[in-house]
């Protein structure tokens, strides 16, 4: 069965309360230096299942080998999420599993529930620990705040570098039901995921099976936040946990429900990209005709990756010999005879024949994009064919610019 | 037999012409739009042969399936390199071979050699053919340049954005005859050697039979050329070609001459590095502990590799998160527990557990080390022990600065 994104789903206010029976709440704990807030908790109502893609990286934090332990020690029933942001929580040697231990067991009291019902997610900076006292001296105040309208709280709480909160939410009627699917995520820098994206959190009231949910949320994820790329490196922090809760969906909506969280998951990971440090721009890169979908992701994610396509970007200039390079260093076999190429409307190479165009009205196209506002249409598309295969698949990034040196010459200093 | 490279080998002033028997010249063909010189040949005494090593891109230029194809045909005896500085003729379709065979048969007939004994190497912008005119017409000039000392003019007229010229010589007394290296190279962006680097050229004034000479180029190149980076991005056009002309070694002093060769090479490399583009200091990362010297390898250049860790290394900031997670993230097996990290003199982390250090005094130190001069101690070594196991590497980068986005920003347009 086939499904409409567009004529199915439609974009609603809110992010991730906005499904029925969900809680959240943000306050500022005194865990970061600039006293922004930087707490956040997400409760889901009893019954609901929960499954998680975290980072591959080999120094994952602490609190990721918690969050792994405690779903599967649940099968996914878990009830609670809490985020602290400032410190990473990676890196911190013995005292990381003990500070998360201690952390969610004095938030278990208060909620009334298990502590192996409660997960913990950190962001910030790596190998440096939380300041316990104030967040254990908080966590009162945040139980206080939680409603049932705090996703907007939440989404403020868990940003770090990022300039704008990213939460969205969309909903649908199936089956002659209301069904919402809400998101919140944190992005800007170390933006490489391997599996998941630095935090991500999505919410749905309607009910699925978690031998259904894991590999949904599974493949929503590999073409969503594994499809970005700020600055190719992979956090240690990565985790994209995502919340089912409702009555139960009949199996012949569950293709119409993933539409749903792939749109959710995917307009947050290119909030991500397009809020990655420094960025002006959104890239988006769709590679055609490899042999599977794998493929053509490996290629999109290396020119997404790219310093060299990035600042060419930056600098409005269709350098594309660029493009065609980091394409060509990807590891993926393609034949340069079969390859088309165009970023925006201009038709570049075709058949790997270069050809002539207006190199200046690209660079004006390229400018007035970078020129747009936020969310709006900023993204610059390139358009890659290298075969004649059955694979494609789009990814995002963006461009790189001297803020983004500025910003990261001078992170903990 | 272990040979000490300091002992046996010493440094003397020069280039690819101080080997005996090799004559080069460089001048101004007029394919630079800056009018700087661009055109160098190289010309080797009879009885020479080459090896070469060159880019694993996808989208490798015709002067460089030329160079295999000749390479392979005259079983290394080839007499002459043409290299043009400008133009990379990559991605030119198929005017790109017949530029690349004109060219040749052009310069092969003015030197008295067949057309299949001269390679020809192109850097510059990707997409853009040479002014084969220009070329052409310049090349009874270059011809009648060609001299015994011509060495540095050649060196010159290889360079694009780099900032100063790499060339150099060594000497040793072997087997009681005086055995002398020579090299020049080119680098600065687009570097990311995955086989050889940019173009690189080495001249030797012994004998070595095709094939102890070829597996010999390759493990020189694997710890020099390829294990240097700039911006991740491998290049269309990277070329490291090796000629050995004289009266053949005897077979007990390989090891002393690979010794040298491994010098000569390692320097041009470390050279590239540091002249990376908008860099002010050069990256040397040692990895040890691994199973093997690739694993050690893998994880170096990924740490080198990283716009965290160079953004970092800019900045003076000493956020060894940013090394961690880069190393953690290669795809190379390892224990976060096992794992002890250095930067300069400063030990931050033992065995997993981070120390307290003086983060101020290493953020000078870093300072220091980038005001250093060029070629003197201007390297900012980390050490990163990952295991107990053999394997070990040095792998060389440079910090990442506004101006490298400055430079690439706006390179076609």
């Amino acid at each position: 069965m086939n499904f409409s994104a567009t004529s199915l789903w439609s974009p609603i206010d809110g992010g991730i309360t906005t499904p029925t029976g969900f809680k959240a709440s943000g306050i500022k704990a005194g865990l970061k230096a600039s006293s922004k807030p930087d707490l956040a908790l997400l409760l889901a109502p009893e019954g609901a299942i929960c499954a998680g893609t975290f980072t591959q990286s080999l120094a994952r934090a602490a609190c990721v080998d918690l969050c792994i332990e405690r779903l599967t020690l649940k099968s996914g029933k878990v009830r609670a999420v809490l985020v602290n942001a400032g410190q990473a929580n990676a890196c911190t040697g013995q005292r990381g599993l003990i500070d998360s231990l201690s952390a969610t067991k004095a938030l278990a009291d208060r909620l009334g529930v298990s502590a192996e019902e409660v997960l913990i997610c950190s962001t910030g900076v790596i190998g440096v620990p939380i300041p316990l006292d104030n967040l254990i001296s908080s966590l009162d105040h945040l139980v206080q705040e939680l409603s049932f309208t705090g996703g907007h709280n939440a989404a403020t709480a868990i940003l770090t570098t990022d300039l704008v909160e990213k939460q969205i939410a969309y909903e649908a009627f199936i089956d002659g039901r209301r069904v919402r699917i809400g998101g919140m995520a944190k992005g800007s820098g170390m933006i490489h995921p391997n599996m998941a994206t630095m935090l991500a959190y999505l919410t749905c009231d309607v009910g699925v099976p978690a031998d259904l949910w894991i590999p949904m949320v599974q493949r929503v994820a590999r073409s969503s936040f594994n499809s970005i790329t700020v600055d190719g490196d992979t956090s240690t922090n990565d985790s994209f946990l995502a919340f089912a809760a409702g009555p139960i969906l009949d199996d012949r909506y569950l293709g119409a429900l993933e539409v749903g969280l792939k749109l959710v998951s995917e307009s947050l990971a290119k909030a991500i990209a397009r809020d990655g440090e420094g960025a002006n721009c959104l890239l988006e890169v769709k590679v055609i005709g490899t042999d599977n979908d794998d493929n053509a992701r490996t290629i999109g994610r290396t020119i997404c990756s790219s310093s060299l396509v990035k600042t060419a970007i930056h600098g409005c200039d269709p350098n594309w010999g660029r493009i065609i390079s980091a394409a060509a260093r990807a590891g993926i076999p393609f034949s340069l005879k079969s390859t088309s190429l165009w970023i925006g409307p201009y038709h570049l190479i075709q058949d790997g024949e270069p050809l002539a165009f207006d190199q200046k009205a690209v660079s004006v196209f390229m400018q007035e994009r970078q020129k747009s506002n936020y969310l709006i249409d900023d993204s610059i598309l390139i358009v890659l064919i290298v075969g004649h295969g059955s694979g494609e698949a789009i990814t995002w990034g963006c461009d790189l610019s001297e803020e983004y040196v500025r910003i990261n010459a001078d992170y903990t200093t």
